[in-house]
């Protein structure tokens, strides 16, 4: 990557302390772009932002700093992707605090794909695990790409699953690109930098601080189209996540589990809360409006057959040659237990007259 | 029991084919009683039901079934309950079409009792099951009454359990109280006919017929608070029910599981659908409103915190000495999800400040 002044300028902004992404949309406002504000005097700057952020960027960043920064950003495949730059991703200019500037390390390509969210716990059930790869698998391969947060439990499942499946996936981090957190997801680290992504909105040497993770899960919820919690207890930093996608009004779903299981109960609080339960990949897809299309099977077309008033469809497909709960099912298209439901309505009605073997008929009545 | 001139028409009527609940209501509206009902002439009978069910009515019980109900009747603790009892239950009343007469084994009393029906799949799992028995005593000692359905699997459990409790439980059944099914339930019904009950619309001798059990399933919802389905198919009679009592305006609980079993995709439908998740009796009670009371935390009356708006309750609650995550949500009693969340969105909008060890403060912007 040829290093100009503009991404120079970009690294040494992403340095500055207190400046906040709201203010840096001032700035940007005010003077176009990164070389113009590292380039403004004090005093203009402070007719924008606080007379101390306009110090600090004046000050620029510390030069070892950005010299590691800037030998970082040298190296094949290693990015940083600022508000201006054609590879941002769109879905986080819809947030009202997108990071300015990010660092990522992988495939620029996967930046702009719908993506989803799959997290959960750290200390996750195997079965758990297996249910976030197999998602995670299923969901790349119907085009969206897997996003999580590197820790180890669902969230290195999801990734594995979704580097497995045909649309990759990106780790969104809350250190910087230059450490890896847990050390124990090194390899994991590797493979995602090379066929998916690692993304991280914080400069290189923060090291991993509990404050900073909560942070990073608005940006894994806001490029997400949704947000799948696997297992999470009711302490984990996935609700977190859920809470900011509700917010950002990207879809939360979750999967139930026993209510014997402490890592199930972060979903069910969820569920209750409104997310969407499934239990399976296309249940997530068809939510999202991506899904396979079912043939829906509708009514026929009856005189009087009101399609809200199961009764009614049912006396219409029913007729008064004898039929059984399957075949009315089958004519009307409503679930068996809704035909049963109404037939016994209108049996106890006098509508329809129960003959022996389970057949129902309209009844002269 | 002495078996009356009434009981003996109420055992008559129950017996005529045809005679439907609404027909009956039109009957003692128009007669005033059983007796009067049965020694009325065929002509003012056939002034208000069709003719061949004024003939049916005027030829009465087939004298043989009939005696075997009064025999029936004289046992210690058998009663034919009609709406013109006192111990007519008062929630079937407020049904479309509740039974005109029953017949019923055991503790009357129990019978306008608060009650919820806990229902299930026969071949549950054996966690299912003992689940079934947990939720039911729980709920019988806080106060409700347990029905069921006498199937093996959750509805045993549920039984079970219910006779564990306090306020004992109920069988509601498809056959004749005569008649056992299955037949290797029999010593529970022992049980329940002498400690709950057992009911059944179905006149004596009436076999187990598979088309009578979703008729029942009415009953059994209709008696009902709500019904909690602790393991179903999705082939499993308990999703009848359920869908009754959706239709009864009852209130519909399901128990979620492991996405793996089929004992549970029919309560995650039902979930899907609107039923409430529960995890605990305790989830059971408050949505029925006979919660114990929980101790709601309430945010302390702080000048701008509107109630609804998170942020404004957290800035409120922050002021301008450092606390920790923890410390917020104790003094605004929202959850450490949302606080967390809140805080995120406030340091990024320049609000509050986070300072080393994960404590936030009120920024001076």
């Amino acid at each position: 990557m040829d290093v100009d002044a503009r991404v120079e300028a970009w690294a040494s902004l992403q340095r500055v302390e207190g400046l906040r992404p709201r203010a840096f949309v001032d700035l940007l406002k005010a003077f176009g772009g990164p070389v113009e504000i590292r380039t403004a005097s004090r005093t203009s700057l402070a007719r924008v932002i606080p007379a101390e952020t306009a110090d600090a960027i004046r000050r620029g960043a510390e030069p070892a700093a950005l010299e590691r920064t800037l030998k970082w950003l040298a190296a094949d495949g290693h990015w940083l992707v600022a508000w201006d730059d054609a590879h941002y991703p769109a879905a986080l200019l819809a947030l009202p605090d997108p990071p300015p500037v990010f660092c990522y390390a992988g495939r620029r390509e996967l930046l702009n794909q719908h993506a989803i969210a799959i997290v959960g716990s750290r200390n996750a059930t195997p079965r758990g695990i297996e249910h976030a790869e197999a998602f995670a698998t299923a969901l790349s391969d119907a085009g969206l790409t897997i996003l999580s947060g590197l820790a180890l439990g669902i969230d290195s499942g999801a990734h594995r699953g979704g580097l497995a499946g045909s649309a990759g996936s990106i780790a969104v981090v809350g250190t910087g690109l230059d450490q890896v957190y847990p050390p124990s997801n090194r390899p994991l680290v590797k493979r995602l930098a090379s066929d998916g992504g690692v993304l991280s909105e914080f400069p290189l040497g923060t090291p991993p601080v509990k404050a900073n993770f909560p942070r990073r899960n608005r940006i894994l919820s806001g490029l997400s189209r949704g947000v799948l919690v696997v297992e999470a207890t009711l302490a984990s930093g996935s609700l977190i996540t859920a809470r900011f996608a509700a917010d950002q009004g990207r879809e939360v779903f979750a999967i139930p589990g026993s209510i014997d299981s402490p890592f199930s109960k972060g979903c069910h609080r969820l569920i209750r809360d409104g997310a969407k339960l499934v239990e399976t990949a296309a249940d997530v897809l068809e939510e999202l409006g991506l899904g396979s299309a079912e043939p829906k099977r509708t009514a026929l077309p009856h005189a009087g057959a009101d399609a809200n008033d199961p009764a009614g469809r049912v006396l219409a497909a029913l007729g008064h040659d004898p039929a059984g709960v399957d075949v009315v099912a089958a004519r009307t298209g409503l679930p068996a237990d809704v035909v049963t439901a109404t037939l016994v309505e209108l049996e106890l009605g006098g509508r329809v007259a129960l003959l022996p073997g389970g057949r129902y008929q309209r009844s002269g009545a």
